[in-house]
């Protein structure tokens, strides 16, 4: 019988990440790059309506440092919608002068560890709902990373019971209770997908606390002897209503 | 004695990367960007004339996120014919405005770790032929990944016995097999021509099949002890009917 | 209970390496030149008026080698400042000439595994204070490096209680002492915010004493078995007066 | 007493890994091409002279995948003749339109773990010379790929008595016995040369026989505890006579 | 008390590697080209006159293979006077033509490990000096390559005691007498400048002896145990009077 943890999947999951070339951008009269800039905000606009109907969200991020200066992260019922906004957002004028840099393909997730028995399909359940199909909080923060799970010689967290791996993450997951109300918190699982096992999208009003829970959780067994992590990407907001601003040189 | 399970070996495997080169595409006048993807389109043709003559088999997809835009994976007899398309590929103008991301050499590839004794030539076996030289099912999502065994220092594959890999290649299979009809399996074996020991490419209807399947076999012994892996591509197919209308921007 | 130490925070930080494009710039007329040094000038200039009102602070240095020519350090008590003042760095005309080589984001940290226990608000401590929101010495020589704390199979800083690290640390603050008057010290904290977990940035009239301390340290349990280091940068200051020189071709 | 083995050593050997800048190339006109190629046809057959004198050989060859388009790879007495070939290449038009992508420098080396005692000079044996010094067989395909004797913690070749090599490598030169006459192998020693220990160069008429040489050896000691591998590439023989086809857009 | 060992210090080092934008370069016209050429030259020579008053010292190689076509390796008192030169160089018009490769930072180092107790100043020793400010060979060959000493969970060279590695590094060094009158070697200490922790230069007339010492160092428990490296540069030997014809195409 197989050991692996059923997992509820929502929405398809999309983070681009894109540098700004403004050496080209510069170069672009004013009348021009304003209508630029509005056509990449009409394109936002279309992706809001389809949050409007709750068929997804979005949420558009200025990255502090040199990884990216732009991130779109994008959340959708089928994959094959991701690709359709991706190639749309390739074909805009904007996209001249964005350089990717960075991308992640995975899929909102529910690892059912901590499920208790229930003959209730979870699917139905709204409080699952609201966490598979989420309503992106556009905190004034973001932090992004992907992680994997070691799988070293001695600790192999793929080689370790369920109820092990049930006991590390009941005592991982108290911890992040304990940042209820100042860290909104997104799993996305991306096995098969990309290559890391999951990303971790956190949104807060005080960016600090993305360092409290991470360097926290950093002491909990489950990371310190089986967590692995690539980059980690932070950012502030980008209101739509300042994407002129922005991109104004 | 050799400890290698022997190996049967059909087409030989080419697949190529693309991100496109949307800004420079952009300049190019429509009438000239039309008689460019006709171009392509009719190398396409031509590629599925020897299909049609079942003297290979390719697909086109279109690649999620931005490591890159299109995956063509091409299957032939010969591993020339692969230089040959992957030159007549570059001289296309429509190369101008692909920029090559990564490619993999391989060829298909049979185990027979869990073949029977038999007196019978397993390549007239009409069921090994079927997969030795496979129809490709152009399903709705593919996904593409290499992945190599471990040799680390104590758990080391090319170490254990026969009947140990046999073992574990055996569990290993029998997850495999519960996703018949959602997803069809490629194997192709690299070793002494690419990075990787192995490519593994799956076709699915439902892409979260994909995640199912990989995330399942990572409990597994074989995976969870042996197997490292390289980056994960997913895609959806690209019609040839549709080329005219994802490179028109 | 948690294991982790409670840091102090003070300060942002954002480290921005850029090299320079000489090429492209050897092609600027000198009076262009001119101005868009001065457009720089001026923009550090506003940088220093935050910093004589205590509410930040920046360093400019000329790297040696070829990993990047320019370092500029910055400090502000907001995250966002530090994103607005990439943001405008990146449109100044001299940034055509700058290319973005390497960043790090953090923010200055006190670890508190040597604090003894206080009714007292550390953050009204004047000399945590000045810790937390330094005045930087703009010496001679700068030195950059970020840094992890290992966990591997047998040695994981991360599982070791409390009471191994705290004794680890003091010997080897002990060590970091002895250079006192020689080497001033920023730690700042980069888990959540960065690729590695911490930051280290260095300033000596004298640049022999970063490779006398880095050195020693190597030798202490605490890096000899917990350390674990990304790229290092050194550096000789970039007074404003000598941009003019610095830039002119 | 030094453990090391004494090795022969013989040419020293250049790989010149270059990918083909197509869109550039178009962009020429018909007759410029043909006289670049032309010239690049002169380049070879003087390096053929030298061939003819049996001062040396070369190769070349097109590599399948993305890699690179073309591999030459130059054997000499000294490495200075080395530098000088190079430096010619670069200096063709050609090289306009060609990429370096990688390049291994080494020297033709037989190992004498299998020696036999003796008191002849083996520079002087004639089997010996012709290995030191071969002729290049020019199969329809080559593989090429770097290599490292590992030294883990537990595993480490340079810790081994000389008796315990001596006898893995008796073993794994059996396996290369299997082979001969369906591949001919140059070994390149690049220790102190290059960033790995030893260059393979492989020739075959049947690529297929790469793919068993390697996957059988991969289970042979030697390779299973002790090998690690850069990146394989394979490719098809580049005739002289077909580089203005080869070339042609 | 510290384990670590005094080093003796002499001059700043910086070795700077260019690959040569070829096609860039034929562009130019003869006249120019040799102007060019002659205000490199021109700077080689000023840089020549430190050495002539004993105040530095460098070096010019034509690399081997893709690595890098030029390597400037420049010796000074002070470090900011390496940041100066750098400068100098990037400003040249010949500038215009080289890329950056690689780069390394570091300076001369004795380690005493093997120094006898003495009242002497070691700095007033005229072997010491000799080798701490040194005057370079210039070889027809050149080879070098970074290293650390491994610090890993079994073998960490840092965790060893002083009496030990004086032992294995007593018996490193005699596998390097063997070489004297071959080979001239250089350490230059990194810890705190560069990524690795020493540079290795090594000088001889035959390259073939770069190979024999690095091998047979390999086999010595210092490198085979601790010894990690990074990549390997050889080259030959440029001579100013040779430039005007290396650099014409």
């Amino acid at each position: 019988m197989s050991q692996a943890a059923e997992t509820l999947d929502g929405w398809y999951s999309l983070h681009l990440f894109y540098a700004v070339d403004w050496p080209t951008l510069r170069l672009v009269p004013d009348e021009d790059r304003i209508q630029i800039v509005q056509e990449f905000h009409d394109f936002l606009d279309k992706l809001a309506s389809v949050r409007d109907d709750h068929n997804g969200d979005h949420a558009l991020y200025n990255i502090t440092g040199q990884k990216a200066d732009i991130l779109l992260w994008v959340l959708r019922p089928e994959m094959q919608e991701l690709n359709s906004i991706e190639l749309a957002l390739n074909k805009l004028r904007i996209a001249d002068y964005l350089v990717p840099t960075y991308s992640y393909v995975s899929i909102i997730e529910l690892s059912n560890y901590l499920a208790g028995k229930s003959d209730e399909d979870p699917y139905e359940n709204p409080h699952v709902k609201a966490r598979l199909y989420p309503e992106l909080p556009h905190s004034d923060y973001i932090c992004f990373y992907p992680m994997n799970k070691r799988r070293n010689e001695t600790y192999n967290w793929y080689m370790l019971s369920m109820e092990e791996r049930q006991k590390l993450m009941y005592d991982h997951g108290m911890i992040g209770r304990k940042y209820a109300g100042k860290i909104k918190q997104f799993i996305t699982g991306s096995v098969g997908f990309d290559d890391y096992e999951w990303g971790v999208t956190l949104f807060a009003q005080d960016p600090l606390q993305f360092k409290k829970i991470v360097y926290e959780m950093r002491f909990d067994e489950t990371t310190a002897r089986y967590g692995d992590f690539g980059s980690f990407f932070v950012g502030h907001v980008l209101p739509e209503e300042t994407l002129e601003t922005f991109f104004r040189i």
